[in-house]
């Protein structure tokens, strides 16, 4: 076994999960993920916890969802499982990454629906979303398998206390700061930060960061004016985007365009009134992602980076009891800051072509 | 697909584990079982029943078993699952039978001591085992993979009702009788069956079988009598076992021998006083299983065979209320009665090499 895969799982295991003796833990294993669980398994074994293993296939929730009547049931085997876990570790990893391709939207809906109190369990675990490198999301990244593998290890076996300091120093900039601008090719925006609080994503639970990997600060802005251009092209609900602009005027988009793709973003802006408003403003730090893979999970952490998300907004960032911006979708879009770009605060450059004042 | 993989998924949902809508259902899935259990999704789906897959690894139960200190906690988690649960279908199919060979036996039990609640709570629902034609099955019963596949629809894919009838027949004796006898080269053997009630193992939870395929009539005797050669080779613990011959006397093993494996049969033999008394006799009437394949959920079930099990009863043969033999194993040999046999209940013969009185 590539020793990199033992890393990977303590990573997740001990920096992420924060995984103890006792601890009753469910971990999600893709159809192509089995070498990596075994790793993590191993791991908990040493530590003491509790393990149950479940089955994450596209291709079984494909032929459930579609054989259904839609009229989905709330699962209550599987609530009282979450809400008896402690832990929930998901280690995507298929053999297809279009394998739900052809339910209908509103099937898939509906067994969203169902699953909302089961969703809520497993937000309230200490849970943690990584990937295995499979063939497949090789494939989506148009690299060979040994080439994507070394990528995804780079992205993931970081020194991760290292660089939570690091992206501390951002997360308090943003913390006592009021408004944000970003400057660029096609962009020119600001937006208000004034009483949120920012999220240092370190990849772990005692940051309240639940991917692996991660490596980057993001804060829920509103108010948001100006224009905005993400240039880093990106697959949405199956299609290809490309350079998409939206303009905004009080915290509202009032216009957009894309060289590809419009018609998925004016869908997407339609879904409901806060597909309107920005609920996060997310810059990305890790500088082992090196380059894009057409996967959000990388693609919005690396350095030298900015996205920012139109619809619902992460609690974290909200101060206690406050709702910030709600909506059915969050959708990412990301911006290349190495070159010609700034970003201030409060007036104040803070980042410069994608090196920060401090570096 | 293979057509025959939909139709062992209906067999399994709509005969074996009887699955309506709303049933909350987990299904176990082993890593090379993938595509049986695509088939079964879809036919849960289509019954409106709620799905929870769980992933059944040897290996990742080798490696969670072998890191840990061997001083497991119950898994509230998993109690809580299947205890909430209506319906458990196990699919097996590894990649290597043996691939928890090198577990040590004290952790194994250790383990398994830990779990005991939990597989009360498993044996609380509907559950039915089967497993999927697997390479690595094929090779332990020394066939081609297609040959294999062949083997096990074949067994599978039975017209359950008409079995059932027919094996009614033969549980009505046993259920009248008082008395069993077997005769056939190397024995003749009495056992007393005397308020005991015959289980007619039609595949079904409805019948109290839950096993896929089945097929055998059981019951529990006591008071054994007399000498058993079991001429059917199989694998005990990992070693070939051949030719074993039990003595009995007063419902106890007084003395035993074995061409091959004698030591695996002192092993068993010693765990506890129930291991030396009879837990089971069965009689295999799957014709659909023609040939021997060293896995004992085929083995036993073959028609021309006649089974017997040292150690724990099983409950449905016993007196509501009452225990039957006690013990820490359940291991069954079998022996091949197509010639030079008989089976007498109560001085009657009920089987004359293979062929029961009423064929």
């Amino acid at each position: 076994m590539d020793p990199r895969v033992h890393e990977h799982a303590e990573v997740l295991v001990d920096w992420s999960a924060r995984i103890e003796a006792g601890d009753d833990v469910v971990l999600s294993v893709g159809p192509d993920a089995h070498e990596l669980a075994v790793a993590v398994a191993e791991t908990i074994g040493e530590r003491g916890a509790n393990l149950l293993t479940t089955y994450g296939s596209g291709e079984i929730e494909r032929a459930y969802q579609r054989a259904h009547d839609g009229d989905f049931d709330e699962p209550s085997h599987e609530l009282a499982l979450f809400e008896a876990a402690d832990v929930y570790l998901r280690i995507g990893g298929g053999r297809n990454t279009s394998a739900t391709a052809d339910v209908p939207a509103e099937t898939r809906q509906a067994y969203r629906n169902a699953r909302t109190n089961l969703r809520e369990a497993r937000y309230d675990t200490r849970w943690v979303s990584t990937v295995h490198p499979t063939r497949s999301l090789a494939q989506q990244a148009n690299m060979a398998y040994e080439e994507y593998a070394d990528f995804v290890y780079d992205a993931v076996l970081r020194d991760w206390e290292s660089l939570a300091d690091e992206m501390a120093k951002l997360k308090d900039r943003l913390d006592e700061g009021s408004e944000v601008r970003l400057v660029g090719p096609g962009t020119d925006l600001t937006m208000s930060i004034e009483g949120r609080t920012a999220v240092n994503s370190a990849a772990s639970v005692a940051y309240d960061s639940h991917n692996l990997p991660s490596g980057e600060v993001f804060t829920a802005p509103y108010d948001t004016d100006g224009q905005v251009t993400f240039d880093v092209p990106m697959t949405l609900q199956g299609q290809s985007v490309r350079d998409v602009t939206l303009n905004f005027e009080a915290g509202e988009v009032i216009g957009f365009d894309a060289a590809e793709g419009e018609d998925v973003i004016e869908e997407i802006l339609e879904t409901d009134e806060g597909a309107r408003r920005l609920g996060e403003l997310g810059i990305g730090m890790n500088r082992g992602i090196d380059r894009l893979t057409d996967n959000i999970l990388f693609d919005e952490k690396m350095g030298d980076t900015v996205h920012l998300a139109v619809g619902r907004a992460y609690d974290a960032c909200l101060p206690d009891g406050e709702t910030g911006n709600e909506s059915a979708v969050h959708v990412d879009m990301i911006t290349d800051v190495s070159e010609d770009s700034r970003m201030e605060i409060d007036g104040e450059v803070v980042q410069e072509n994608g090196t920060f004042v401090w570096e």
